[in-house]
């Protein structure tokens, strides 16, 4: 019997789309104003799915604290009221876009030992939502 | 690596949902409420899911604005405040039904050309929502 | 000690914002496309609050069956899945703006008998909500 | 052509997260403040997606009357106002987690006969969501 | 320049709505479900409101750890993951409602020493909430 | 006959709150994470209130279509995607914290010519909001 949890996490953070080795107006027409010189930010919520069997003596998929703390350490505290560009090396050489940063998120959260890593969902406006599950369909991972 | 971009949008429509053929007792039975001879209407909150993988140059799996524009051409600029049994030519023989709509609108949106429709959701009211993926389950398309 | 309680309540309906006495072209001005000759519709969200002292006995200020009673019975009846042009008599002469909707809905609960009618809350759409709350600021009723 | 209809519905009950064999200490390891002797409560929010074709005559997947008469008699009335340990024969032996409840509430729900269930979702709190869809993935059911 | 700063907590706890001193059927009559002797349970929402001059220093109302600390410590440890009937000492008296609620988590909350207190509010659920602002329109305190 | 119209946007920024005269650690003590070095950002859902009486012939209190024009060329066209600090002359001498945003937001709005400005109501996150009325109470502007 395999259930999903899925927990509702969120920080807020600055960021600039720009790719350094085109020009202002190439930028420009790509990214529109998310490509502002000075940056701007947002919200992001973070939904964490994971699955697995439930325990058949507690009840439960995965202890919620244990995950809440495996999210703190691996995302969270890196990335809440922080500039994206300026503070995350992964972000040195591609852009912080939220397809990206819902990638990022995903790498850093797959290790989570106590249930397996379903998917990531990454809400940048209430408008805007990118979902990531790992690999492609049917490839090995 | 396949990423998920939802993009939510909104329109408000009348409907009617009625069977000419049948009569006045049986339509009341099945459609209740929502068979009353004025018609009635919501906002209905549709998100659009187009799936693909990113591009290693901007870290989009799409252009927001493309997809805004195709969305705002093929189903918003038609249906956006209009009567749907009355201006709508495919509920001219179909009952436009909330799963009617939502496989109407998937069909109109299928082409977009940048990245695959993976999935129409469509809200009717808070308490209800209808989702269309396209075929069913294994079969070609 | 006076406490208030705001109860929520939801409607869909369908309208035409319409003057007759203007032309179809001054009318189109005015309401753009709320203006569509054959009307569209919305999920109405009311939020009726009453407000009154705290019953000492029961600690309750209304019962909340009675206030359901009450505008299911003077409101919800009358409005729900109608078309409000065409079936309310309020709107043969008035253009049933929500402004307008949200005044007739106030005068039609007024009369509620176990606690002061205090103000209703009208939403048309996620982004536009009206507010009644009677006669203007200081003035006798 | 398969449609999802995802219908939504709300309950409150009374739980304690308890595993009588285990002593006070593991107890309050296991479950923290969910384990407080005297119990706590939720508003769960419920979820229910079924699964078919689109009946070509009316344009529905399922009739929403049917579908909210069999959940109000299989879980609603059982559910609602209650505590989940005292008055739920299957929390007796269980404990009455979400993980648990979810599953519970699927079980009592996969005989709905006009459309095949697909998915019970289950929201603890605005934070926490469960969700079960039958047996592990390939599995017979 | 007054300006209003609300801050939004939540906290689960069960409760039931029982007088002692009258029968079952009459308790059953006022209460309803809500009277289900096993009690029930609710995930509160909580709206803190203060108001006052924004500090030219700072450009803060308040401060928010403060307000966390505050609230914290006088609401939610005493009320979250709890029984009202059974833990509550003001609920030995008073029967539980959520307007005695209210007014029991504003009184608490009024001697905030950083800011006016200007308002209570308490959701028991999406659909019913709770508002008190002190003593009755006019009255000295 | 006056009622309100609350209209609702939204608009992205990244901020950081610092006062340039103070230390370091000063700063970190009054601002906590707000004051990191690089900025953070956050999705500002800003509402505007406008009240007046409802005109006879048109049933509206004030044209949306005017309002926000008036709010995108006062307000959004200067703070959507845009940084506080470096990029609105108001906050060279002022910290950009919610609340002197939400009074600098409300003196761009109070000469919108068609309805009296009420009230600007200014959402941080979905737990902090700031609202802001003019004038103290009883107070001559």
């Amino acid at each position: 019997m395999t259930i999903q949890l899925t927990r509702r996490y969120s920080f807020a953070a600055a960021h600039r789309l720009h790719i350094p080795r085109l020009g202002e107006e190439e930028n420009r027409r790509i990214y529109g104003k998310c490509n502002n010189p000075y940056g701007h930010g947002h919200n992001y919520v973070l939904e964490v799915t994971v699955s697995g069997p439930v325990d058949p003596a507690t009840g439960m998929v995965a202890h919620l604290g244990e995950l809440d703390h495996f999210v703190e350490r691996e995302v969270l505290e890196a990335f809440d009221h922080k500039n994206l560009n300026e503070e995350i090396a992964a972000f040195r050489e591609r852009v912080p876009t939220t397809e990206n940063l819902c990638i990022e998120i995903y790498n850093r959260l797959r290790s989570f030992p106590a249930a397996r890593l379903a998917r990531v969902r990454l809400e940048e406006t209430s408008l805007n939502t990118f979902e990531y599950s790992g690999e492609t369909d049917g490839s090995p991972s």
